[in-house]
């Protein structure tokens, strides 16, 4: 069905042995400029060839008149020109044997012109008949501090060398990658591995670069901005790789908004996806999603230290109890957990601070920590090892040195994390700044929210990790029959199914329908009807009439043979009045199922990641909350627990108000089974429907009352 | 009922002409040290007077044995002695004649211990009998950059004095008012004008400094963080001002979860209010409350400036548009909009950048703007200038001065707020900073969501006035009868009213019941059947038995006269057997109500700010998704509106998939008649319900189908 992705191996793409400009100028007012006089000023160290048919020499170094008239091959090939002359120099990288290419210029699909995009087309397409891969167009280049390469325009690179560090940066803007993200974090005291601003994506892609940096052994976290959802199924391939390692990736996807979407698509030319699906997947796939690009770096601060939360349980410490409270009630209202220390933990508190009775988490040592250095370190470490809890923060305000190094020191050697929040400075060491603990490796914040925020990741990511390590992979279900759904779905024929129909394909997932059984004529609805006992419903069954009710061709609760034979009738006239010539299958006679929840199951396609799952409860309430939860398929009954969980409803299944308790087991296999289908059918389904699934009290299952399925068009071999 | 609030004025303890500090030294070890010596440093212009038995000078000045051997009569007396002497030297101050006094010494109500709470009492009450107010116990003092004058052991106000600014500071604790917010805001740029932090508010409390800040010329915002929550009367009547001068106030409120409420607790010796009320309440009185203490001066950068959006619509301006996408999709998911720009605005931008034919909002100036130094500040004017725009943002990333300075001088003109968003640096200015263009009057923002959730703000701010503006006071609605629902409710006597009896003083509001009544025997309850014709529902009334579906005591649906009859004996064994000694007033018959939407309303006494309206929707789903909207009564039927459109079923009442739409004037007129009831009573009653109203389709009203009053106990005159 679907090919595994691949990735290019970009090693000589971010350290090329030697590279060339294409439009490089001394004229630092233009883009080739700027871009080699950083180059040579960056300190690359591999050999820089300048073209350019109009100059003998630039900055002193010698200009070639064309690629072809080069010493040697260039590992990497830096383009500036006018963007309709861009295709033929890739075709000459190829003709050279040149590996990679960079397309700076402008001018091509994010301008909205058609002739633009066409010409974007064009080049992508010389690139393959070349057998060059780039990076571009549209774009501002890269920077790589590992390899001390860096080809780009941005000022931010300008000055001094930044020291290497340990993450990477990928993003379609220049803008957003370079400088709020990169620049900004080595302010705060942060390294940067590699860093690309890849623009259109025409095609290198940004799975590419997140990929190599995954496998890069150098870089630590992953960062992205993608203005554009990145390809569904290569993400995926990249997320499951960096998941395997151990690596976290964090994502800033911009397109949450109507707003964001029209001003991405006028930047990048390119639609995003459903908001709610893209956020599901990123976290099925241990992607963290943050909201703002300065939330990228905040985290990766964390991250990159290695250490992964146990637990949700942290505690804090600090001679600010004011401090204390903001943090303990910020954290709460994100999940994290103050839990009581250990008695053991409580009993070392009181030892250290006579008299320092009231011991609590958060710790506020205010009374007994004055002018007693060494107790608050001190206190720190007796918390730590409190195996109650998963993480410490420290909390500073102002302090001298001498208080703030041993806390430091314990940070560096604990097994924990240990976010310190420093909202002040240091009172006696000008040199003791954030920054510097920063650079030395700790993970400092300035606030409370970005801290708790950081450390709530930190958490997920290992809960993520926990839970990978635990799961089993999904597994077809026991009597789930590909083959024979594929033949009902193929032997059906026109674009909608039948609830008959429908429930006969889901039924090949071991979905239950209710009893139920299709009558062709009234006699045979009330033979049905005696055999099915009680009240039953009545319902028109043709693949031309999908939404039966609105059509008035359904009755529900009917008693009695004359009520049958009466309703029977007045369904299939109700169905030729909606829809004259519409085929009619017949009539379905089905057992009226009461007292049971109403969930909804569906199966939807997704522009970027195919096959979606979608769980919610049924009625109206929800259509109003969009209280639902989705999943790529396939999954696992555990899996859909999970999916059930994050519904607000969900406690209606536990039993509210001293309803019965819903049989939940029951209902996460039918969610399980009902993924395979999504999994299995996806090329050939648009959209397939079970709503209601009526879930009875514990024990006794859960039934598709009905069922509705739209093929694709045209429907895949 | 309640007197009118009244507040200190603290014009001398702000700005004292005499102060003196009982506990003085030279020991910078320790809190005297520190205090007397950041006093003289900070520069404090009037007379100051070390008082010390054991010294004779200190730091070069005379110190004297006690206050009664002071020259003078110090306008502002600061305590640092152990806490067991605080009371007697408040009382010599009242014997001097001292108006304010400022107890440092910690070891009171904090420490959680019962002898340091009545410590805390018996100062007090020392207070109070000597005429003195005084700030503290267990605070950190004072700063005040308007009168030049600093009480306080903080680190935070060593070195130069900073410049005074326009934004006033509240806050219990010291290290999270004075470095988290007011040290923090002087380094982003900002100035202070007064600040105090307050520690447990024995006497003077936060409203005494808020209102004092609201009403000083000098100070256009004030900030405040809450551990505990204020007096709710008082805070009400200082928001009543702030309001009338248009000043804002921005609170961070702790305590929003349990943790934050323990640790709080453990802190500051005090139980806060419940989170969801204090929001609401905050919200109706125009106070904008923020999570933590950045957003604090995060929020009065932009405020302080004086201009109030006019609406939701801003634009925003970049040669980034990665940035821009950032921006635009962080602030439509806060509620800003981003407008098309009128024509004419659009062609005066075609007019700047020829060829520049996709004019949108956000505005990429990318390919326009490279190179041609004025083009951005112009498009920047002709946007600003567009009436569909409230707000514009114009972004910076790398930028040289000749860009930016043409910027900031044109936010500086422009009477709609200009929040700048400058995520990088100056390309050829050190100077030029974004601390330096805040220093001049600017609101710069690092990073897009700062910026954006504070411009939400500012028009939330610009909203509430606008509507206090337009708003008509709550008129007491015709008909509604306080003296007879308080006769009703003496009458009723013991804790729990019946339905019908709690039905009645809802009547005298004008809310009506359905069709009913009330049969004392079998007999009656045939007539009354009879008399409402259809079926009926019968419910056993007892002020004994407020829950009459659990004990069983209710029958829905009851048709004829047989099945009446025999409803009735029923109901009442239920009642019987379920409370044996009940009293029964008799069975109510009551029309069934069905097509309506089922509503909630409630009123409760909250601990700050006593009677509370809620509403919200009746039912299982409500109960489990808390979707409720609180108010302080008495409230309009406009304002009812509004509690409706902030749940998030609201779009229930509107008829949702082809059902009716609700009688909404109906129902918003009952709201406001039942916040009547709520205000009126509130002292009398500690619950009311009425659960289910049903408010019927349009044009047919809303029945209380049930009601509930318990009585405060004991019953206030």
């Amino acid at each position: 069905m679907v090919s595994t992705p691949s990735f290019a191996d970009l090693r000589r793409f971010f350290a090329p042995r030697r590279v060339a400009l294409v439009g490089a100028t001394e004229d630092l007012s233009k883009f080739g400029g700027r871009c080699l006089r950083q180059m040579l000023d960056f300190g690359f160290a591999g050999e820089v060839f300048p073209v350019n048919p109009n100059r003998g020499t630039v900055f002193g170094r010698p200009c070639f008149p064309s690629l072809a008239a080069l010493p040697a091959v260039p590992d990497h090939v830096g383009i500036v020109l006018p963007a309709a002359r861009c295709a033929a120099a890739i075709a000459e990288c190829g003709r050279l044997g040149v590996p990679f290419a960079t397309v700076f210029s402008a001018g091509f699909a994010e301008t909205g012109a058609p002739a633009a995009a066409a010409l974007q087309a064009e080049l992508a397409a010389a690139a393959r008949a070349a057998g060059v891969r780039f990076m571009g167009p549209n774009c501002n280049g890269l920077v790589d501090y590992i390899a001390g390469f860096a080809m780009t325009s941005t000022a931010t690179v300008a000055g001094p060398r930044r020291p290497a560090g340990d993450i990477g940066v990928v993003s379609q803007s220049g803008g957003a990658g370079q400088v709020n993200v990169m620049w900004r974090a080595q302010e705060l005291g942060l390294g940067i591995s590699r860093q690309v601003s890849s623009g259109n994506d025409a095609d290198l892609d940004m799975c590419d670069y997140m990929a190599f940096l995954v496998e890069d052994p150098h870089t630590r976290v992953v960062l992205a901005i993608a203005e554009r959802a990145p390809d569904g199924t290569r993400l995926r391939a990249v997320a499951a790789r960096a998941a395997a390692l151990g690596k976290p990736i964090v994502m800033v996807k911009v397109g949450r908004t109507e707003a964001g979407r029209s001003a991405a698509a006028s930047h990048t030319g390119a639609v995003t996806g459903a908001d709610a699906v893209f956020d599901a997947a990123l976290r099925q796939l241990g992607i963290l999603r943050v909201e703002d690009a300065h939330e990228l770096y905040e985290t990766a601060m964390l991250l990159r230290q290695g250490r992964r939360p146990a637990g949700r349980r942290a505690a804090a410490l600090s001679i600010s109890g004011g401090n204390l409270v903001l943090l303990a009630d910020l954290g709460a209202a994100r999940g994290i957990e103050f839990p009581d220390y250990a008695e053991e933990t409580r009993a070392a508190l009181r030892r250290l601070v006579p008299g320092f009775v009231g011991v609590r988490n958060p710790t506020d040592m205010s009374a007994g920590a004055i002018g007693q250095k060494d107790i608050f370190a001190a206190a720190a470490r007796a918390i730590a090892e409190d195996p109650a809890v998963d993480a410490l923060i420290p909390v500073i305000t102002f302090a001298p040195a001498a208080d703030i190094r041993p806390i430091a020191a314990l940070a560096a050697a604990s097994p924990k994390p240990m976010p310190i929040l420093w909202t002040g400075r240091c009172s006696d060491d000008p040199a003791l700044t954030p920054a510097a603990l920063i650079a030395e490796g700790h993970a400092v914040y300035r606030d409370a929210l970005p801290c708790v925020a950081a450390l709530r990741r930190a958490m997920q990511y290992g809960e993520f990790l926990a839970r990978r390590a635990g799961a089993e992979a999904p597994r077809r279900p026991e009597g789930a029959d590909r083959d024979a759904a594929l033949r009902l779905l193929r032997g059906a024929g026109g674009a909608t199914l039948s609830e008959a129909a429908s429930k006969a394909v889901a039924a090949c997932y071991g979905l239950a329908p209710p009893r139920e059984a299709l009558a062709a004529t009234a006699e045979e609805a009330v033979a049905a009807a005696a055999s099915l006992g009680g009240p039953v419903a009545l319902k028109v069954q043709s693949p031309d009439i999908p939404h039966k009710t609105e059509a008035g061709a359904v009755r529900l609760g009917v008693s009695g043979e004359a009520a049958v034979r009466e309703g029977h009738a007045a369904v299939l006239a109700a169905a030729r009045a909606h829809a004259p010539s519409a085929r009619i299958e017949g009539v379905l006679v089905q057992e009226m199922v009461a007292g049971g929840v109403e969930m909804l199951l569906g199966a939807t396609r997704d522009a970027h990641f195919g096959p979606v799952l979608t769980v919610g409860f049924g009625g109206v309430h929800v259509e109003i909350l969009r209280d639902v939860a989705f999943r790529l398929p396939p999954i696992t009954a555990e899996e859909a627990r999970g999916m059930l969980e994050e519904l607000r409803l969900f406690p209606l299944l536990l039993g509210p108000r001293g309803r019965p308790r819903a049989d939940l087991p029951a209902l996460c296999d039918a969610i399980a089974r009902f993924s395979w289908l999504a999994h299995d059918l996806g090329p050939h389904v648009a959209e397939v429907d079970i709503n209601p699934l009526v879930v009875l009290p514990e024990g006794r299952g859960a039934r598709m009352l009905d069922a509705l399925i739209l093929r694709s068009t045209p429907d895949a071999p």
